[in-house]
């Protein structure tokens, strides 16, 4: 029965096992304030990539890897079914946490684990990945590997991105085949049934709802921007103030509009940050003659992130001050059937959970563009992230594993 | 006649002589953009300063420095009197231009000057002053040469300032010594009869008016702050509006508050800016942690600055927010009978003047509390200052000069 194997599966999660992997794995790139620095390809990371890799083949599974040194961890099908995969990353913040990325992929293991432990066999194939420089922080953007992984051609441009030292990402691939010569690659030669992402929330809702599980059913769109102001550069002491041209004046009385119009259009999905500020000449005494401020705003209605683009525009046309776009993703909905297997496998286990949308950005963002694809959170500690603070209850982490096993294997044993 | 003397010493003020000597002058750390970059002790400044001494020289006039190597160029009196005193600073700021504290130098060179050319004799010796470290630029504080001049037991203090290359003032007065191991030193037995600085507005005022002449009653008093704003980095997108403490949004809460109660203290005389900003980490999609922005606040009005103290006091309290005095002076008032004597010789030339508060720092804000001591203005184009652009038209520079001398010779031939 596949509901059995689902149950069976997530009975076997085993706890301290799950929990000890992610000490052992944190070992690689320890903080002494206890959180995690591992570069995407750096020696460290490739380190903690032979950890895996090791454990992979202790559990049977079949290594491989792809242009962009994703690494797949395969737990064989009864049939030739494309297979049901699951994972995220195990690169991090320069002040991370143990959990970010990490925990997606040891949950993955643990499941792989307990498979083994049940003697469950699946119809489809189960993979973990391990998607490469989903931070961004070595080289920039973030989340490489899941989106070459989706499209090929990105790999190219990819390529010639350099970290702080000037190292390539063309270069940090050769070292990292150097480091595994033997790994076969893996072809992308069909879409996979189905992609689940456990991560945790880096966020507080569900601790302030005491809620265990998050079913994501989608993730936040971005439009990041630069607001440029200028004024002009005077005396303190001898500009009366009606003669002035403050940057910093024109600036905050833009920022205020900004955060007002926001809101309106979004109600309380609103996210709004200001959060990188430059002010030129940035003296005591002498008025600035340039202020630039970053906006970050975040909504899950696709509509309401275009008529900010269009009100924003108004607006600084209206204050004379010039606007670069940075970056900007639509928003994500995640496939209706997946996050429904998510619900019913918390609901199976007798686990509270509530949708919730996706405030961060993950590799699941670019799967969902290959295959039917959800997340699963569990609660961040006071929200938060990026932080060596960040931290999980073991229950909550136990959980989600659990939830995940029931999750994969229901998936991997449905109907075609 | 006294009164003749003065108009004769106006008279020969010599427009191209006058306008030539700043040019010259300029060339000591001319910059390519037409500005100077002159700081104080540098071998640039040493060489500016021979310039002065050789000229001075050439004048008849003595010359002898001090402790802090301000230098003082005497016209001799014919009666052992105190001396009346002017003069200002020639160092610059590192984006400088040719005007600020030279011209009012080299307009007592040109005094001198017209002097020996119309052959007048004073009753009292004046002495033309270039006082050292006025900008504050290399060694920090500004006004160290006027102020040790009044106290001479800063010197000890100052000589400990390092430049940003760790050399000591020490060091730079001793290397002056030795450029120049032959200057006598002044001894200050007594108070000078009076000391008149002409500078440059460095503000639109006088420019806005449409006016040649500015008669300076005082000086602003100020006060420096910083405002350190705390709040907790959390991440843009994951983070819901209630549940961020967002350092930034603290900061231009507080801002706003401030700049309306100096609004409602001060009046049409408040200059209140806000020119410094740091925020941590400065992230475009990381909420502000901590933010610190600095306050300069001027007034002539003491009443006004306690009450700002006080109220600015209550308002970081409300906030929880931290305050930090960095630097404070008392508005000065300037004498009544000098401010008059520099109204008189405006009216003598046919000049229309009017009377203003200076909104920077000057030497004359450290002699006031030597001697009886006021300022005089010539209008800054567009109030540009502190910049290559500064400029004032060569009609008011020569009127300027000419108000200086007959001020300068009226205070000579007063009756004791």
């Amino acid at each position: 029965m596949m509901v059995d194997d689902a149950l069976k599966a997530a009975a076997h999660i085993n706890a301290s096992r799950l929990l000890e992997s992610v000490e052992t794995l944190a070992r690689f790139g320890a903080r002494e304030d206890g959180g995690v620095d591992r570069p995407a390809l750096s020696p460290i990371d490739i380190g903690a990539r032979r950890f895996l890799i090791d454990r992979a083949a202790a559990l049977g599974c079949t290594v491989r890897t792809d242009a962009c040194a994703n690494l797949f961890f395969r737990h064989p099908g009864l049939e030739d079914l494309p297979p049901v995969m699951t994972g995220s990353h195990v690169d991090t913040q320069p002040t991370g946490g143990k959990l970010d990325g990490s925990y997606g992929v040891l949950a993955g293991f643990e499941c792989l684990a307990a498979l083994n432990d049940a003697g469950i066999r699946t119809r489809r194939p189960l993979e973990v990945v391990a998607w490469t420089n989903e931070e961004g922080t070595r080289f920039q953007p973030g989340a490489m590997g899941s989106s070459a992984f989706v499209d090929p051609a990105l790999i190219e441009r990819y390529g010639r991105a350099q970290d702080s030292d000037g190292i390539s990402l063309d270069s940090a691939l050769a070292a990292h085949r150097e480091a595994f010569p033997l790994l076969q690659t893996r072809v992308v030669d069909t879409t996979a049934h189905a992609f689940i992402e456990l991560h945790i929330e880096q966020g507080p809702l569900l601790e302030l709802a005491n809620v265990p599980l998050g079913v994501v059913s989608g993730i936040q769109g971005v439009r990041w921007y630069a607001v440029r102001c200028r004024g002009i550069a005077a005396h303190a002491g001898t500009t009366p103030m009606h003669a002035r041209h403050d940057a910093m004046t024109l600036a905050v009385a833009v920022r205020a509009e900004i955060e007002t119009l926001a809101y309106q259009l979004g109600g309380d999905d609103t996210r709004i940050t200001f959060g990188r500020w430059t002010v030129v000449p940035n003296s005591i005494n002498t008025i600035a003659s340039e202020v630039t401020f970053t906006i970050d705003f975040r909504h899950p209605d696709a509509v309401v992130l275009s008529a900010f683009d269009r009100q924003l525009a108004d607006c600084v046309s209206r204050h004379a001050v010039t606007l670069a776009a940075l970056f900007t993703h639509a928003p994500v909905d995640f496939a209706p059937a997946v996050i429904q297997r998510v619900a019913d496998a918390c609901e199976a286990l007798g686990a509270p959970s509530r949708r919730i949308t996706s405030g961060a950005f993950h590799d699941a963002m670019y799967l969902a563009k290959h295959c039917p694809s959800a997340m699963l959170f569990v609660p961040s500690r006071g929200g938060i992230s990026h932080n060596p603070l960040e931290a999980t209850d073991d229950d909550h982490l136990v959980l989600g594993a659990r939830a995940l096993a029931h999750c994969l294997v229901y998936l991997c044993n449905e109907a075609p």
